[in-house]
């Protein structure tokens, strides 16, 4: 990745399986990530776009589903994901009050790349996923524009920065500075090897609570810094899954619910203000737009392999989240807000991790 | 089928699809029914199975899948088809009160036929759905015994009767006498004809809701007869679908959502009491319990393909109910209550439909 | 209502309860809407907003529920109704591709109207609906803009056009034009009298399946007509549910689901690319945004009572259809393309209804 | 409770809320718990009933709803609990292969008390829950007979023992010896102090998994002790969760979901294998069966009340599971199958948590 610290350089190790070269999203094949970050006064937000794969996603769609653990969201295209089973976009993370111009950016970008919607065939379903950034952006100021979407749409790359930038400028997690964050585990069956990468953007937790490997790192900075930090979680997190795992939109919707047992574990408690929604898509079949002469032959995994995706899931999101605190810089916003860096607190207190 | 006169007979046609050659569940190549009543005074109550391929369905799987119209019901087993998108067992029909005796009779079936469950392998999840027959049947009674369950597991056919037969025995429809109906429909694509068929355990509506292909016969029969007839609606219906249709169990339970449309124009307006259940399963893939060395193939349509089924499935419940109704004949049961048989009515009043 | 001729004005009486005074969703005492139609050339399109009362609906919410029959469609802010059970903006219907800028004009017309949004509490969950009107409409050219969301939001009336107007400008309906049509019903309970008013955005059907009271006048009129005409279905059904009758959240649920029982006895088989979502929300129970001192007291109906609401639904969302169908006038779009409207064609072929 | 050394008995506090009087689901008012436990050789399993409240449950119901988080899984009355919001049974947790004996009996039960059933009014809905226990008990021999479900339902109390008991007899947890434990916490708001009670029945996880506040205790042990008694996790876990909180059906559902994380924290990846389902119901509410005079009112809290129960429930259902592991005893079974106490092994190998 883009010579970060990341929290596997804190001597962390999440789980007991084998991370991806970049222990990131884009260890799926063909997966790349794009931000665009606006940081200035007031505006500190952006826009990360996860792009599943390079080709034709509108002719070639992949197996797609959701999972809603917390619903205090604003997440739009999920409904059709759900019916239909695939995604036919990429998928665009911003601000809550940003997402229908996400959303108007991902159809000009669709609308461009296939000049039969509309027209010969029927219209597109933008997937655009949010938390809200209000303690450190003007959230009302809306600052992200359709070419800023646009932009990170076109500018995806396989490695890519993580923290405070993109989508995850203006994010808290744990009551201090988070955003965007990924890992990657190897899924190890008899018959091959595949990947589960994750990418979260992080704005949920209170400090109190943070734990990391089992250690309440949360309650020993609370103990050291202002009390004032603290305050209620009205935050949000959204986490991508990539896998070239075939499997169904069932089996698929399977691994994404236990994505919650990486977010338990860094100590969150999923509270009410907290829209927590998991998105997640498979590159391993293409589904055809457009009906082919004969039926669809689907490849799947037997369910009794399904255990080590739901292992690799849980410890990919939790070095995600980890890796989005580690990662990001101290940042101040609007109205002067402002919250610190882990990184920053663990040397001014002089705590390992 | 068994010589009974169908809702074809009285030259009513629903739909525009063609029927299988028996126009019932059983055109489906390896489905069969079967079917033990009990008649004898207070007790009026049965059970009705239904076997979705004739081979060791436990280690030779289909994709499977439920749909709630109406939840107030007790049919067991639906989690686990839904979690897994397979259907292990037959399903089996009976009165609300011995579900539990009729999972009994399930489990002892499946554990006698394989030496695994329970020792090298996990549990079986038994399918067993419900109407309440109070009406005719002293429910209370709990008349159905395991042996009972077990004979119509035993004994099961390609031809079946329909009407005040298995778990239709108690049943009311529309206030008349309902119970088993059954109808299919030839779904033809570009590459291969297959074959949807239904089967209805039907105990809801109020005759004054009653329609039949647009007439609305239930006023008509309203005025003739005695008002005390009606009776506020406290019924339920199963309906069991089954097809080989290559589909996922996304797309099977889609298809089986669509089964509302036949119901609904029958006239019901599903009300509270009505427990409405669907159960459906594919016969087109067979899902190993055991993991082979590989992964799986599933052979699916692609989505463009499925209105035919959609219509398909709408019309064949649609007309499984009208064949409940035809069929039945009038039955004396619990305390002397009794219901008038459908085509009883017709002739008496000289009405047609 | 706007001395349209309606379905009722043509003999055709659906159902049994009585309507409301306007028999319209604005019989629910506080609703209203608004239209704003785009008609020129290849822009045919528009905008409908439902305010669900005329107050401060961000702090003062009411109980809201969605529920999707066919998913194949792109409407917003569902997520979080589902997971607090309340709505806390107006409803804005449009097209397909427009869903975004509705968005984005409903985000503002709400932080207009309320200055603690972003900054001393959360966010705004936006709720738009949306049908492709691609046939009669350059949907490509997404013609929305944010001031015309902004008036339709800003004008709105308890007297309102049905047809060709709002949102339903570009739509068609079992192959004819269709677009906006409202019905309700009466309910009455032992304790009080309620109302139940439904607004249809009618996209859906092929015109063969078109039936009217069992009158299958679509086949009627496909033998007179250019068979041309008919297409395949490529559209959706909004159905928009308000009611004063005081429930939860579950049971609100439960009345929506049963739109469907309308929907299907207009011939509706629910195909595959017909996006088909209900929303739907009760004035009788106002929701605070700020907490109180104290808990909330939450009137609801007994179960048994939810019968009559039931009924009320179908028919006033099959009454809703109809209207749709029978108050648009013909319209002429995108490429020349055109729909003839429901009534000409019973005049010009002298059919009654 | 009974006398049995307890989790926090080893100086593990799970969390920072403060325990009800008991630390247990019948420090909610009214709540009572009963086992029956059948143990002689390779029989090693039981019944264990909670009952909600101790009056008439079938005419004064309570609110529940229930969280599938894994589904593979056999427990009944779900279904009905979703669609009417509502428990009107004791729940009854046994093993897989009974939960058609044991529905039997809560059926006898209930029409033993309530003549009106079956009569004058509907049916009723039994609500069964389950786990395999066939690595320590003959599950094919289906030992538990209505009789003991029966017991169970008749003898139940405030104060009842954890571990290998009741329904937890057979049951592994990590591979250790399971099965019954509970837990409370107190909820305070500012208009008043409620609790939330949890008991689980425990039979998931993997021992190298185990964690207890952050100590990889079952990787210590794992060195320590055979490799073999590894095993695959084909387990389940079944959690109740009690309340008097006013809450509505929704807004429980919530509080259910959060169970979710106490049990990640003990390490749980939630495998394929193991049903993981959460049934719960508050006492705050009576639901009368019959149609008062009026309609009714529900009191709930305010969702910015909710995060304490969040917390709550998340707290009991991790300290619950711990409570189960800590309390059992070790248990020699079917075929000479044994597995350990954790008690036995911290001693043992002179561990402390």
């Amino acid at each position: 990745m883009k010579n970060q610290k990341r929290i596997r350089d804190y001597d962390v190790t999440i789980g007991t399986m084998q991370t991806g070269p970049l222990n990131a999203i884009t260890d799926v094949a063909g997966v790349t990530v794009g931000h665009v970050t606006l940081s200035k006064g007031d505006m500190q937000t952006g826009v990360t776009a996860i792009k599943p794969h390079p080709g034709d996603l509108f002719h070639e769609k992949l197996i797609a589903s959701s999972h809603v653990i917390n619903g205090f969201g604003k997440t739009m295209g999920t409904i059709q994901m759900a019916e239909l089973g695939v995604i036919e976009t990429p998928i665009v993370l911003t601000n809550t009050l940003n997402v229908g111009t996400a959303a108007n950016a991902v159809i000009d970008y669709m609308l461009e790349k296939n000049n039969d919607i509309g027209r010969t065939t029927g219209t597109v379903n933008p997937v655009v996923g949010e938390c809200n950034d209000m303690f450190l952006n003007d959230v009302r100021g809306r600052f992200v524009k359709e070419e800023h979407v646009r932009r990170a749409l076109d500018e995806t790359y396989i490695e890519f920065e993580e923290g405070a930038v993109g989508a995850g400028r203006g994010m808290l997690c744990y009551s201090l500075k988070g955003g965007i964050g990924s890992a990657s585990r190897m899924v190890e069956l008899a018959h091959a090897c595949y990947t589960i990468g994750v990418l979260v953007l992080s704005n949920f937790g209170m400090l109190s609570d943070l734990t990391i490997e089992g250690n309440p790192i949360g309650k020993k900075l609370k103990k050291q810094i202002l009390q004032s930090l603290e305050e209620q979680d009205k935050g949000s997190v959204m986490v991508v899954v990539a896998t070239d795992l075939p499997v169904s939109e069932r089996q698929l919707n399977r691994i994404l619910k236990r994505s919650v047992t990486g977010l338990s574990r860094t100590g969150s408690i999923i509270t009410n203000g907290s829209g927590e929604i998991v998105l997640g898509f498979s590159t391993a079949n293409k589904i055809p737009h457009t009906k082919p002469q004969h039926g669809l032959t689907i490849e799947t995994i037997h369910e009794e392999d399904i255990d080590e995706a739901f292992r690799a899931v849980g410890e990919a999101t939790e070095e995600a989240v980890l890796n989005s605190l580690i990662t990001a810089e101290s940042v101040v916003g609007r109205d002067g807000n402002s919250r610190p860096a882990l990184k920053e607190l663990l040397e001014k207190f002089n705590l390992s991790l």
